[in-house]
């Protein structure tokens, strides 16, 4: 980018005090920006950097009282976090926005329609009877298997593999090598010791507005009618495992390197840490908060619980439970000592 | 799909009660089933859903009797369960059929053989002096290093790598992003606190019938006769890491995430859970069970064992010790109470 | 490969025992090597094996007494693990040098500069202004966004996918699936209970002899001027995730499946397990030793130690605890009968 800091400020309304002729190439921290660097004061901690910062330009509250000279431009606002926050989303969006058209080689079945003012990059796959919405971003060496539906304005990234007959809503993301649509693990033992696979003939539906992290897998269900589904507001991170069957409720955030077991549901906005295990079949509540690393074997059916652990239980029980296992020798060395007594 | 209820009750040697001109396009659960799907019932814990599914036609027992009258189609035969599962895998193989030929772009280096009935996806890359067996599907963007071979009836989704030398059985199937052959994770420190790699020459074999789940990771052995080697009829979920010169006896299975260490030799028809890390150069005893997110720092020599916990051992003494560990604010309590009185 | 033992031992600079005209093929461990095969005698535990092994020549040290008679060729030099890791390291890089050239069909961006003496596979994908370095080899369907930089002599090998701005140094090594540069994991809260996505507008960078695993996935930074950061000499295994803002510490190496929280920092020469959990914002002092599947929740500020646990703490501390753990249901026996008693 390239604006100056009149330019900045017109656009978020905003007021300078210093230099407005400055030229702003960059975003940085308030204590590591530098020349060039537009950056922000929101939280009173980081006033000190106020006086130190190399910036070239701060956005700062309307509020704001100086104790000392400053050397950097200022650019006061009402509200600084959401100003800077609102400049980098239009960044971020005015680079994006620049890929389009489709690049050769590609290859795109004659029977799959592709929207307007899409992208669609070079050696990406899209197989038969594809539908692909308006301004849709396929990066390049993407697959999409025949049958999926990707709705408007999804970006999806360099490598992603969507299986036939995935799914995908509108203003979803879908980071590079992420899996949608591989065959849940179902082996049906025989007497002989061999495994057997039971087919496995669903497929992954994720609704609006869900974002998928690299290298994430979600694997498709077993029935056709009922879609292992993620809904809409999710947000998954990386190397996510997301079992056949399973459906993660609306506006929950999973983090990364958990995995979720055969069919469990997991309800509305609850929070998953990362490195989580679930056993297979079980429910969350809505509003669950389940710790890092922690495993889940059974049902949540209160809502709102926060559970840690091995086998997690209460979060605060846990801690106290794991503060004495810390202490454990010494429990054992008081026990001795009482029995000496007796 | 599209058959009538006469066609399937052929198919399976059923008897038709009810409507047999009924048309099926689709598979589900006797609960959620809607019409043109067909379902099954072969657990009487589902038999209320008897007379309220919405399901078309009905695979039944020839045994079942009726309490109420029946919306229904029904097909009796003499094992409901088998002959769904029969029907679900030859629908699949009749999809999965489909695909033959080779489409283009794709590069297949002239030295390499590619069998009959292949089909070999756009953006594929098939590497110098590799051989292809019969009716083998590579699907796009798939890479094949140099001098692999891969056998007959197997399938390779979309995207999965195989580094150079890497050897497929027969009636395999790798899925999307899954790698084989990577680098082995081989350091050796010198002297001013850098690491050098230790050559990692040698490859990956998997023999008949072994399935790689999506995003897995299998490195290659260190040496060139002694393959990082998978046996047949083992079963692998996703985004597990199986390290190098690992061995991992027949007819074993192992669930999503899990990681094992360099020199590992598990046995054969074990059962590992998700999540579960082994530690380098153990060996697990046939038939070894180990329960999800377990670490396993020992060998296991015993057959047949069920292991569990943070530093697996025993599963019914794990759980026994963790009940203990929720109660030890109150253990810790008791004692302090007995020092007191003593 | 193909030598004589006379060729062997004349890079080696070492004196052969017997006879020198016999063709070498490949390399093996001297209980399972063949015939053709170099192996080699380093440690005195495998010396019984000097005497039954079947490999066609070894590298034995000149200070080595025979104590029987001997079917194989020996190369007697000073230093027997050395010469035999200096030949492996040989061997692989006459293999690895022999790709070279500009496969058809790739997508070069014409806006691109590509070194002297490049390999880049067919289906490689190099997008606008990126500058490849000198010996660079890029493997097929290789993804490199807009604006990379990639040093001298890296290899990337097939389907690792670099989003733009990514940086990568000298002497690298980055495995298939790998993905860096993906968003990092920030979401804002909204009232509605819906997130917003957090602007990641900076990036990945690696610096020199930086090795990554397969389908590791690292997250660019928030911010453009302080990239996600992996230094010097660092080892990172497969399906690790590092996510955005991390720096690691040059030296450091890192087993597979650990995962890193965002801004996290890791020092200098530590040494990170495997299915290791890092919480958010923490730092770890130099040459600290985590053991694998250990959380860890807090900084670590003592250089030097080494820790262990689901939240862990001192190693040999966690195994005190832990064995106690194992006998916590003797232990609550124990208390009951001292309470009887009382």
């Amino acid at each position: 980018m390239e604006f100056s800091v009149d330019q900045i400020a017109e656009i978020l309304e905003g007021t300078v005090e210093g230099d407005g002729n400055l030229s702003l190439t960059t975003f940085g921290k308030i204590q590591e920006a530098g020349k060039g660097a537009l950056s922000f004061l929101a939280n009173d901690k980081y006033e000190p950097f106020l006086y130190t910062t190399k910036a070239t330009a701060l956005i700062v509250s309307n509020d704001l009282k100086l104790s000392k000279p400053i050397n950097t431009t200022l650019i006061r606002v009402s509200d600084p976090y959401a100003a800077f926050s609102s400049l980098l989303e239009f960044y971020e969006k005015s680079l994006l926005s620049q890929k389009t058209g489709i690049e050769q080689p590609s290859f795109i079945d004659e029977s799959s329609s592709i929207g307007s003012d899409c992208y669609i990059g070079a050696f990406a796959y899209v197989g038969e009877k594809c539908k692909i919405g308006n301004n849709v971003k396929i990066y390049p060496q993407t697959y999409i298997g025949d049958n999926c539906k990707v709705g408007d304005n999804t970006i999806i990234y360099s490598g992603a593999k969507l299986y036939k007959d995935t799914k995908v809503g509108n203003d979803c993301i879908i980071h590079s090598g992420a899996v949608l649509g591989s065959d849940g693990f179902g082996w049906a033992p025989q007497e002989d010791g061999t495994y057997k696979a039971i087919p496995q003939l669903g497929n992954v539906e994720l609704e609006d507005n869900v974002s998928i992290g690299a290298n994430t897998t979600i694997d498709c269900a077993t029935f056709p009618d009922s879609p292992t589904l993620i809904k809409k507001g999710v947000k998954i991170d990386n190397l996510i495992m997301i079992a056949h069957n399973v459906v993660v409720g609306k506006d929950t955030v999973i983090a990364a390197q958990t995995g979720i077991s055969g069919s469990v549901e997991v309800g509305d906005s609850c929070i998953i840490g990362g490195q989580v295990g679930m056993a297979g079949h079980i429910k969350l509540a809505n509003r669950t908060t389940i710790g890092a690393m922690s495993g889940v074997s059974k049902s949540i059916k209160k809502e709102g619980e926060i559970l840690f652990g091995h086998l997690a239980f209460n979060i605060q029980d846990y801690m106290k439970s794991y503060s004495i296992f810390k202490k454990l020798p010494e429990i054992n060395r008081r026990l001795s000592e009482l029995e000496k007594k007796n």
